[in-house]
């Protein structure tokens, strides 16, 4: 908690930590030949505010070199597609368009397809949720529920809490509408309720206004770790005490290893939580459809939003969703994803133990990531190149907090490579951290103006394939 | 264009013209049973500034009533999809799903599949634009586009320009980010560049940042007007001259009545310009696909802010468009198009001309719509709810300004009942009109505090069939 105390010194925005350090910008703006942006840009004067703290990561090019097919990427969240029964997809999208085409190829409801709204809440059900289909607002992908929330809330210089690490695609969200992130202690049970508790009273003594709790309570993205059913109610009560919103993103919930799903921390508060799913991990990302359950006041909120935004949600992409829950047996194939990604996570962790002694990591019970973290003085982001040198790609911890902690961390994600690949993923990334080792042995640690790049200092636009 | 100078008045924001009266904002915050909306909504404190503007229309019930299927709603703006093949398309979709369907269901690319940029291109090249695939960003339809255009622009207070009157759906964008829209005088041939000089001499010596001007320079809606050929380079000039950039939204360009299509603004001028076009009005609008040609550096901000908004466009949405222009004949396709509204524009055209006589109108050579002005007096959202119960809906006049003009105009869309629908449509109307002269005469015209409406205040979010 206290590495990003340096958050909260100075000026209410531009806020230091979301906003990259001139030597940052210079790598984006800066043509090759070392022309100025503004020789490049003649709009340079004229963009928002908010657009300055917009720059692409300096990760993304190497990115696109780990796409290459000899790379064995551990990087991207991209869920198996192989496991889709894809013939009875096109049958089953054949038959919706000759019978209900002109409904889907139509502009829809701004809220949804009602009969798609209906669909979800047996889908949430299944994590104990009981809801009004009218109080859910279907969006283009969670991303999008992301996007509208923040906007309908976020004044620059408002406060979001989040877990430490937190999902990149989320922070991008906070830092494009000017929040201060502040992150919150979190352990292999998810967030400290104590640390909770404790940020919020520090935060609101120095003034800040809190809007909300942004959280992924169940097989956390990076972490792979899950809130304690224990910690739950109090996590659920602190948010009350202190009239702050809880934004519960649970994406993965479906795909636990073990057991019943877990119950949705919106079971405990209707007033008090937003829920974001959607069916792309459960069915699949191309579709682009998430959904936002609301309050009603907030939901009326997130519509408006959302009109404004995209006029409405695509209703051939919801009509094919809801066809498909329908007509296909969507709890089998949520079964068989399961199954898939466990022998994933098993593959993974089993490499990872035998290869890898120097390091720690969490074990996932369901998701799609494991949270590494490597010995005292290795910096993830400055070894990156050299890993994909060596043929494997991974995430940096950088990516993941908003303040430039996580160097020692990494990402390692399960879900798309075979068991086989991820065996030789990992021995290739375990090869990778020991010659890291060695060279630190020899040369000592890494800083800011020595080999390789310093400590990250902001929250940067990922690719999407670090979803 | 002096009947919005009163918008200027008072501090930088919140922005008179924007943000509803407190009267208009009691109707949504306000229960049925007259609580305050602070019982309702326990979140009303926590919400951004830019929320408070985030208002329904007050219209927004009548049309859900407007729906029934005994109303002719000359009010929305759905293209008629019975012209599409829709087993062709079916065919397509499932061919697509079963040979590329692994690709469709993933995510994809932030900037969009380059296959359909390619394409783009093409379709482009019909209204003589030279460009690169590389500097084309797909998103959820072009209302995305302006979203993300207005985000990475403008600042609260900042000034837009748009004709007047200009697209509703584009107004609750700039509205959203709390842009203040400045109207410029617009006739038969569109925007009057004399007007835009003045206008932008005026708000510079005001000290108005001025960011873009919105323009729908080809069968505009609501106009139904296009902008003449031998203004449209003097428009690009005194934009080019005052450093304002031009953004040219473009959904109708191709939907011409007569001859081939007119050049696009964007051929005058490839880096002061940001074209954006659409696949809702050629194909169809349920896939949610359109796209923003920018200038490369804008390109590389749009990009950024488009990942933050949704990650990636829908690669199922985009390949089955892919597959639709590569497979389908869809120049053909927009023909029939063309032919089939033609008639319809015809159709209400002659309507009106033997059924309101009192009334004057736009005569469209393309696109959806006709702006019809009414005899002074006459309060054309005040009769909205005696149209609607005499089963005929349109579209209030106010909705396409920001500082409540266009009392006296109604948009009316030939471009979903057909032609039988459309004349009895106007005949309903003419009654209407007709009622409302007589009782004009018989009690005198309205005022804010008299029967009926009083004047629109603010601009409001439309229902996503006012397009």
């Amino acid at each position: 908690m206290g590495d990003s105390e340096h958050a909260w010194k100075g000026t209410a925005y531009p806020i230091v930590p979301l906003i990259p350090d001139d030597r940052e910008r210079r790598l984006v703006m800066t043509a090759p030949g070392g022309q100025h942006g503004s020789r490049l840009d003649p709009w340079m004067q004229s963009y928002a505010r908010r657009t300055t703290g917009m720059t692409a990561s300096e990760i993304r090019a190497l990115f696109a070199v780990a796409s290459r097919p000899e790379v064995i990427s551990l990087a991207g969240g991209m869920p198996c597609l192989t496991a889709l029964p894809m013939d009875t997809v096109a049958t089953t999208v054949a038959r919706m368009l000759s019978t209900q085409g002109l409904t889907a190829l139509q502009y829809g409801s701004g809220q949804g397809d009602p009969t798609l709204r209906e669909q979800i809440l047996e889908v949430m059900a299944l994590e104990g949720i009981s809801a009004s289909a009218d109080d859910i607002v279907v969006t283009t992908g969670s991303q999008q529920a992301l996007d509208l929330v923040t906007r309908i809330f976020i004044d620059p210089g408002d406060v979001v809490l989040a877990e430490a690490p937190s999902y990149v695609g989320a922070l991008g969200v906070f830092a494009a509408y000017q929040a201060q992130v502040a992150h919150v202690t979190s352990d292999d049970d998810g967030l400290v309720p104590q640390a909770l508790e404790e940020r919020i009273v520090a935060l609101k003594a120095a003034g800040k206004r809190i809007k909300f709790l942004y959280s992924v309570p169940t097989f956390h993205n990076p972490a792979g770790t899950t809130l304690s059913l224990a910690r739950r109610p109090q996590v659920v009560e602190i948010c009350h005490q202190h009239g702050i919103l809880l934004l519960e993103d649970n994406p993965y919930g479906l795909l636990g290893f073990k057991g019943e799903p877990y119950a949705a921390m919106r079971t405990l508060s209707e007033e008090g939580v937003i829920y974001l799913g959607s069916f792309s991990k459960t069915f699949a990302p191309g579709l682009r459809v998430g959904w936002a359950l609301a309050p009603h006041a907030i939901r009326e909120k997130l519509v408006l939003a959302s009109e404004s935004a995209i006029l409405c949600p695509s209703a051939y992409s919801q009509m094919t969703v809801s066809t498909y829950l329908a007509t296909c047996d969507w709890m089998a194939q949520i079964k068989v994803y399961r199954e898939l990604y466990r022998e994933r996570r098993d593959a993974m962790v089993d490499s990872l133990g035998s290869l890898l002694p120097q390091a720690t990591w969490t074990h996932p019970e369901g998701g799609f990531y494991v949270w590494v973290t490597l010995p005292e003085g290795v910096n993830a982001k400055a070894m990156l190149p050299r890993a994909v040198t060596e043929r494997v790609a991974y995430v940096p911890g950088t990516a993941f907090f908003a303040d430039g902690t996580g160097q020692r961390n990494v990402r390692l994600s399960y879900c798309y490579p075979d068991p086989d690949r991820i065996r030789e993923g990992v021995r290739r990334f375990a090869g990778v951290v020991q010659t890291e080792l060695d060279l630190l042995e020899t040369f000592g640690p890494y800083d800011a103006t020595g080999r390789g790049a310093g400590p990250s200092t902001g929250v940067q636009s990922p690719a999407p394939d670090l979803s």
